[in-house]
């Protein structure tokens, strides 16, 4: 099978490796479409992300749906021909993380494309069936690989508990902003204002149905956000954009009594903050690391049509051409929001 | 100013009081539209709700809508000319109940007409300025006398903690049913089921979104909705029929870890339930006691074009011909939902 | 080694088996203490629990501790010669319930001294390392066997959110009722009231500190409660008896707001209740099945003598004398709470 | 009646000003001791804490307990010669604060002490009857008084939603810290470590139950706590100690999952920050502004000795000595920890 390999950051090429055997509690999938997420492009430009260092020649792509072509003798729901998405980390299942429903903090958990686990450019993966979800009827591949940023944007609103009727600002309009935005109008929020830089993503986030827009080049997006709520602030603010001047806006759109979520994460992230501000209105700040038991849901959100996901795709690429993409994504950064990869291609 | 007062229970007469006079935390407020909600009508045909006891000629109507027209020398929010609702419930704002957000607890909430208090039949209420909500632009009275039902099922769908994601089913299609399934799909629900024993009902609820409604007189819901989910049940039972015999079902339609909702409340409410199907699969129940902290949500939801709250409405009268249309109602239950009655007619 | 095996109700003999061979995740463990359980006993008695039947000759207790004498390759934390407690169920660790924390509600946990699965009245026993929880200095084996009874206590307080301030009745003071009362004392909760039919047991309750205890032979519980409580009943509820009465004296104590948990489970579980009252009080019911994430806080408790779980024992047999052991429990219900059978006699 | 007014920073006399007349909601309370708090030294020292700035004369104290000798005609559940304490924030009861039970972000409050308010440095006060608690049987009104700064504590505790079993850091031993420190043990929490640069404060720690104490002059309290923890850090993390370096100590310590409380204010609270940690952790951050709902459990709890409150207690003055009190404490600070005011001497 042809598998996209980078051997070091900045390359990548097609090899050629065997189809891998499938364990009894594993199926083998056909992987149909790919997203290339944020992360990727990282590792490939700069070799790491925090801690996780490309040492060795990696396989990237987490955002990944595919078809089943093969079912171990342990499986027990899906059949070979399922249409299915792959939840891309693989807890450990023991720990008390785990044993808490909290597996995304498992210490031991093996992430797809995360050193030195090989992602999801493959045309095969055997996966475990646990970690794959059906996609429903009318669902194609293309939606099914994105439900992994979309869970982001899911386990944000989780994390902010939001709840209808709630006014949010969400900071930053790229795949994992829109996804947010999606998120918190599929649970009823409806007063949704979102800040960015790049008038491309505003107008998807226009698009997709946020109340007002600014671009913070332009703008003052915290005097627009107090003008809007009469002084008040909003009751969640959710900041997707991972900088140091974003976060530090948060605790002055937030309301009294309101609640921070920190998704994004700053390059350089210690900075100052003004916690006199937070604890004056006794906010409380959440954070959100990869997610947890959002799956199911979100694939429930997309295949209902609650959610419209492939308004994020600006753009697909065939897997041959798959450096190409990664190339084009990092030279248009302002023009891209999600590219997603065609493995038949 | 007109009131209708009904003097005794199954009379309605029209007569003249004087304007209230407003104290200085009050809005005078002209009525505009007032929904005829089952409680209403119990109070005409019998006489009484569980302990509430009609001894003395009472006005009834709790479900409000209206136009500022003087307001009291304290008052911050509202102007003259603002259209708003009336929460119907008073609360003592210092109770322990109160003190900690469960004012619908409170033991002193002075709540329209449910006996000694009087309702809003009448041309004008004299009424606390934090109680009335001010309907935002395109909003009309009518939506806005209903946000009281709405706000029922909204409460249910709290107290069910609904998330998106989860299966549902209602039982009862009624005002508070076709509510209550409003509710759910605004937080993002999109699997419900409905059953209830008259098709109109049913079809409002095919109208509004259900995923399968059910004529329990036909077919067995239990059985039909045990079809859908694989044998699983459902995350989330709410009953709004308020029967032994749906009350009873709950506890089959319900999955593993999933949640029961008693909103309607039985005519004799002493049955046998099997609490070993309940504590085999761990199973919740809780209860709704009108509602609390919702009018904002719930008119957010309808001012946002999120929920079309008018689709309850099958009639509606002018005041004069209230009486005509509390009569009309009793004899003809299985072709209403919802009457509102046109105050300024 | 030495396993008691129970060839069918109401017989028991001490049979050699082959020591286990250990799985690479698992320890093997001389087991020290074993607690005889109403279940163990009902087994014995009946033949079966619900829908739990046996049908071949089966081991039974499920309350044990040990010490470790081998550990398996991919063990990590346990050493040889350390003393731990086992928790009965081994959870599939893949499913939905297990995904999302809810390990107890897992359709596919092995329960031991659950049919079909064999129970700790043996010298031996292999073991997941995940599932056995080492015992802090100066915590003994019969601690160590206990904290399995206590952990439902613990479950129980959880499944009523039982907070510091709180008032709560605790109905049936057996083993299950003392340990809902240590949680509940534990979790700094100081007015506590229980009720029971057998003296013994109200006298252990008043002596780990219950603020009163009734016996409902004598008087009536409910009123007696309401007495104490101006009337008003208590915060929480917590039916640990499992008998038709008390589970529906629930609803009469409890107080407006307030909340109910079901422990026990009746004989007959289909009964009468009265929803009109907790419809009223807007009360919610939580239930309990087993218990989920507790061990761990539960060996704290019990290791920092915040709870000396030992006084729920009344009686002690060596483990030749099983037999004897489970026909004295069942002779004299009235005179144990917990007995405890030392396997190394 | 005696009054003590701060004319100005700095200075206190006795005045005499005519006994308050009572409102018909309201008890006259003959105030018997009064807890001297950080912030009445501050304001006594500095004039102003943040936006609350000294303008005119003010009499101050907040933590206050006395004895009811007049109660208006419409209070319920208070009689003439009930010893009771004071919670010193009058929330306004209708705003959305209020309503949804987090009275104390009520826009309105009037808060004893806080600028324009005069606070309980005076022989009589009159007093809502719904912010006054009775003190049970055996409690007098230095403990009284002292549920004030205890319900911080509580509140804090509440904040992180302590439960059993979970570990904690609390940084800072002074009053808060130590509040602090009890309500986390009165909740069932055994192991917590606390942190100060003061050795008094330390051993009233100690004394009271930390698992260990550690002196930030002499020790690395992140190492020495990371030792403890075999390298995992604390579940809970509560900053009272309100200083640039402890709250940026606070996400070292944190463990995976974990939550952080921030009670103590910064003097110049806009600092760094690593929230790359807080990130990679998903630690939650929660925050304390004063408390609501807390003094009935509070009371409780030291009533029915769960928690000895007077252990914090230093020092006590008579009244007419104030000025010497403020000047000690001021001018001691590493000696005290709580001084408390006899109002009768």
């Amino acid at each position: 099978m042809k598998v996209a390999l980078m051997p070091e950051p900045g390359k990548m090429e097609i090899i050629e490796r065997d189809i891998p055997e499938i364990k009894d509690n594993e199926v083998l999938v056909k992987i149909e479409h790919v997203g290339l997420c944020g992360s990727d492009l990282h590792y490939y430009e700069h070799g790491r992300i925090g801690d996780f260092i490309v040492k060795d020649p990696i396989v990237l792509g987490h955002e990944s749906a595919g078809r089943v072509v093969k079912a171990g003798k342990n499986t027990e729901k899906l059949e070979v021909g399922d249409y299915i998405t792959l939840e891309p980390g693989i807890p450990c299942g023991i720990c008390e993380f785990c044993k808490t429903g909290r597996y995304n903090l498992c210490p031991d958990v093996e992430f797809l494309a995360t050193p030195p686990y090989d992602g999801a450019f493959a045309e095969y993966l055997a996966y475990p069936e646990n970690m794959c979800f059906k996609l429903p009827e009318g669902m194609d591949t293309v939606e099914g690989a994105l439900i992994e940023p979309l869970s982001v944007g899911f386990h944000a609103a989780n994390q902010a508990d939001a709840k209808i009727g709630d006014t949010a600002v969400v900071l930053g309009a790229g795949c994992i902003g829109l996804a947010t935005l999606m998120a918190l109008m599929a649970r009823g929020i409806k007063e949704v204002y979102m800040a960015d830089l790049i008038d491309l993503r505003l107008n998807k986030a226009r698009e997709i149905g946020a109340t007002e827009v600014f671009n913070a080049k332009k703008v003052n997006a915290v005097e627009e956000v107090m003008k809007m709520t009469d002084g008040q602030g909003v009751d969640l603010v959710i900041d997707t954009a991972g900088s140091k001047i974003t976060a530090q806006q948060t605790v002055e759109l937030v309301k009294r009594g309101g609640k921070i979520v920190l998704v994004g994460m700053a390059a350089d992230p210690v900075f100052k903050f003004d916690f006199g501000k937070l604890q004056a209105k006794e906010v409380l700040i959440n954070t959100v690391f990869r997610y947890r038991n959002i799956y199911p849901s979100a694939i429930k959100a997309v295949g209902s049509d609650l959610i419209d996901i492939k308004q994020i795709v600006t753009d697909t690429f065939g897997f041959l051409e798959i450096k190409e993409a990664f190339d084009y994504n990092i030279e248009n950064k302002d023009k891209t929001v999600k590219i997603v990869i065609d493995m038949n291609e």
